[in-house]
């Protein structure tokens, strides 16, 4: 605690004591708070007056000395910081699981048949082992996404008050260091005008996760329906209906999909608030909320998708019943390519002869598809060599 | 243009001509457009058609070969994506552009009084110095999260196809290398998927920067009216009224606030289009539109921003006079704590006295204020070090 | 022309000829700009500015009279309202039209068998005329609100000014009869400060619209899946692919459905840009950008939405085969209800016997689903007595 | 209770008695929840399936009965409409609050100087009756709307179960009569397929009151500045500073401003969850907490400012003070157009004469603005009759 107090060149005696009670103080509050002896009610302002007034009636003078050199703006900007540095983290390493968990599924099924679909009407033929490789490439992007969005805000803004900093010689350097800041936030100003700044950069890195969640749960509620059957899974990602006794209802895959909705709502609800000038205003009060429920549901999404993509089970027959001969039309338009004729000849010859299809296979397919990263070139090493950098 | 032909062991000699027929014909086609003379218009799908059937024209067979192992689909993906990476190059210039100019006037007046506001109401006292040295660091900030957002999304999309790549060992590595992309985009339905995900991260980093745009915009917009009157703007910043004879507005102003609304709309429209099952979808083909409309607008108001906060002139008597004494009621607390009073009772008593303020100079209240960053310890130095490093 | 004029107890000879010489110059302006012969090019700030620089060449002094007592603040107001008037009628005479010819279609078909879901899951019965009346009473609801939202903003803001109105006794109700407004705008600020709020709720009534519109695309977009194939639609409503010779994609209902998305952007600039204080500001200019794309593409969509109502065909022996025996458990649950066994009991005993389902047909099930507006009670009437009271 | 069995030609007398013993029980459940006895906890799914379980413990099979013919789908959408149709009376009758109290402060006030502003710039001069007669009309237009968006949205759900209907003959047309709808709303799939629509209508209606009341805002946050000084607020709308003793901040004044973010979150919340196809998906069951948070906080809003109309203070004397002689060139230049200079001319000549201005008086300009609507020539009966309809 001592290192929120001024800074003197050697301290004194008394002041190492002051710290030390404060410390002990502090230490003792928080034990009370997570024995849930410290209840936060109408009493106090908010947790930091809380803090102040415990200190106080426990420690006399000493505990009115804490508040000094320090505003409410500031102690609300460093909590809400950690907070977010931290739910980061969090993302990035869910992340990061989610794309180790699709890219051993891409391995297992890297070759069984799947339709490929544009416009959600059958294209190519592709496989199980593509789509969880994109699954995988796309979580490595988030996670590093989350990592770089936690390392542009995290920066200390301890010690700019109000928004003007104060006529003491704050030791902002060393609470950098001791709060694992990587860089004090400099100005006092732009410290206040970056709440709801930084929140929101927080709020995209979550959001670009829950994207991609979002597509996966369509792919999924697609491939659950009885008319794909692609996928099934373990009765508890499944409910139930009150009326219907017939029914399996997959619940958490339209949870998963709408997580996105409630971050693009935390944002628009942050942008909404941001058109002021400079220095602090009520109105940013208002960004706890939207931060929180934007950050607390993409954990709980990503948590769920984790253990959904380890968890379901893939139809394999339904996805190889679901190939037709004119999937593979591109196939032999581009093998013509090879032979020399023109593109758009090949097309044209491709479309003109569907009978030439009936005899071809999958397998032959996949196999054939050797542009990097296609199917039967999965590069799953590269993604795996991004993925281990993280 | 013979990267995007596929990969033989050692190009043959009918292939390198075959090349550089291509090569010659897309350059002069280049040049035609360049001069005018090769106009998009109805009669082609769009201008990836357009080029592929000038080359037919001119090269006959040769022509029909250019889409051998390509859709569309990852040449929209690559011409966007090219598009991306350069407005946020331009962006992270005109930020770091913005943030010298600004360190260059927190410098010139550094500890020029001005008031400081919370709530919008006069606080403590402030100075040009910290107001001018919270934008540059602001701006900073904003040219950081280009950067980074640019080397995010610099990954190549060109080979991937329609979504599942080809039965063409094509050369991705090597055009990876030519297009001047960090790392290739490997999995080609992730290449489809990103679609919109990375055009809504380019779009966040834009609306970061004119986020502080916006909310210098309010400030100017206040200290121009007649109440405040702080800030004066060459004539060519405003405009006269069509009834009114007296007025001269400032409208520029006024546009440069409403910039982030331009590209927060576009982040809504591209949000809304992506819930989506993978796989490609004609709805995707609606990103170009506010992709395009959020970059160009981010780009014009930085780039008068820029010019902006060079040319606008300080009226530094009007913002002296509208200091008053107890603005230095915080610094008489503050003078107490360092003589040992708690800050609780120091507080109070500040309150209690109001006459004590009376005698004060803002000169003395800004240079006591030094903690790191504040009015009286700005850290120009710092700013500048990491503005150097972008 | 003239009731823009002052009044005058009783106007003289002179001012009655020079109301008639502005009339007839302004209709030979509008004959010209018909005519492509008047173009607005960078010589004008604006048309308001261009058609009194072209009266005054007319005209000479009188032309120069033409701005009395007007601002283009108004000018402005008055032209948008009058367009956003006319959108709102057209909206409600295309969702009337959509409302129709569903009806039409769901009476035609009003017990052919089709799958009910919920969840994407099969769950009960249910009938084309459902799923078509369903339709047409969301079009009416969105009729309705189109129609109750030109009444809502259909208010004169002629008269002004910039904002203050102004000291000549402008004949304010006649203008409001002339252009077949409701009611005045009474108050001038007001007049400037519906700027935006306006526009805003005709974006809502065109979007409303427009998410039925969505929902209908995706039904359309599953329903033209080969796994589901219930549906199938002309070749003028599809597309071929670049490089995938076998295919045909229902682009249009991809279009269908992201046109919601363009709305909701405009909708998020427009609210974005009206975060002011009173009067008017050059930030309400951009307004007008989101107003007319929004309500551009939402007219545009329901053209097209109206015309594949009555286009698309029907695959009903697909739509029977995906019928299953568990889909008639409901049915049977209520069936022992209605003998007297409690619900809670009648849905276990629903579900313990599948068996007992087998022997069903969707023919018997839809014809005693009699609670009103189901299958076999849609109640077409009571929607048509609704929908000609639009 | 009986209302919810199903039909028949004469109902037995143990139908009524059962009816009795419903009717009883609920009263009985009712009594305890208002007296805080009946908790929701985890035991419980929902509301629903609590009294469902409550009844079958009071009543046995009685209990068990409740359910038929009813899915939880048609009980929430019952329960959210009577909660939307609810709320909007509430806002409803709030708006016509803020408009009576805004309407009787435009009359005590109506020829009281005021600077009259466009861009923030002086203008013209005003009046304090133009100022609170705007808000009145804003909020005239605020409670139509509401009306209108209550009775629009005033249909009834109940019977259309899963989306589906049932096979039994409920009475719908009764419980629309005995729970005051409007009309039954017929079709069970859009009674679906409407959760979520309604929703965001019912938010429009709040919103665009919020609005006003943000602008509102803006005013109050500019006029209670120092430099402003234009109105003054008791202080139990202010609030204090952690750590600078001389604040008084008008906080509620930036509460009323934020309070449009949320609501707009809470639409763009709704918006990205409505991407479904028909029939219902869990995704819209997160439509409750936007609906609720938005609702809310909007009524919270109007309540605050419906207090703050009636008990701000005007600084006359500071209003007058900011009136300076250029504000009356509009005046002089429409006072020469009067006399048949035409306005072209007489705008230059009153640019060119800015001495001519200096012995005006706030008060001639007021009454000369005599414009329908303007400060002369308020209009306020017109205004209260409007207000009288609602």
């Amino acid at each position: 605690a001592w290192i929120f107090l001024p800074r003197s060149p050697s301290r004194s005696v008394s002041e190492i004591s002051m710290a030390e009670q404060l410390a002990a103080a502090l230490a003792e509050l928080g034990q009370q708070f997570a024995d849930g002896d410290f209840v936060l009610d109408a009493r106090f302002e908010d947790c930091h007056s809380a803090i102040e007034i415990s200190l106080t009636e426990r420690l006399g003078d000493l505990g009115k000395k804490i508040h000094a050199g320090r505003s409410r703006n500031d102690q609300v900007l460093v909590a809400s910081r950690l907070y977010l540095r931290a739910q980061l983290e969090r993302i990035n390493s869910l992340c990061a699981s989610i794309a180790t968990a699709s890219l051993d599924r891409a391995q297992a099924d890297a070759l069984t048949p799947m339709p490929g679909y544009t416009h959600l009407q059958r294209a190519v033929v592709s496989s199980v082992g593509l789509w969880f490789a994109g699954l995988a490439e796309a979580f490595i992007d988030n996670a590093s996404l989350a990592r770089d969005t936690a390392a542009w805000l995290n920066a200390n803004p301890l010690g700019t008050a109000a928004g003007y900093g104060v006529n003491l010689p704050l030791e902002r350097a060393l609470t950098t260091e001791k709060l694992n800041f990587d860089r004090m936030q400099v100005n006092p100003m732009y410290a206040q005008n970056s709440r709801g700044k930084f929140e929101l950069q927080a709020l995209t890195a979550a959001a670009q996760a829950l994207l991609d969640c979002r597509r996966f749960a369509w792919d999924l509620s697609l491939y659950t329906t009885a008319e794909f059957d692609f996928v099934s899974m373990p009765d508890e990602y499944t409910t139930g209906s009150s009326i219907m006794p017939n029914k399996r209802n997959p619940d958490v895959v339209e949870l998963m999909r709408g997580a996105y909705g409630v971050v693009q709502g935390a944002m628009a609800e942050l942008q909404a608030g941001l058109s002021l000038p400079s220095g602090y205003h009520r109105d940013l009060q208002r960004t706890k909320g939207p931060m929180i429920r934007g950050l607390v549901i993409a954990v709980d999404t990503l948590e769920l998708t984790d253990a959904l993509v380890r968890d379901l089970t893939l139809n394999t027959e339904a996805m190889a019943a679901a190939i037709e001969p004119a999937m593979y039309a591109t196939d032999v338009a581009l093998e013509k390519v090879a032979d020399g004729i023109p593109f758009r000849e090949a097309y044209r010859q491709a479309m003109d002869n569907p009978d030439a299809l009936a005899s071809r296979s999958p397998a032959e397919s996949l196999e054939a598809r050797v542009s990097p990263g296609a199917a039967g070139n999965l590069q799953l090493d590269q993604l795996r060599a991004r993925l281990d950098q993280l």
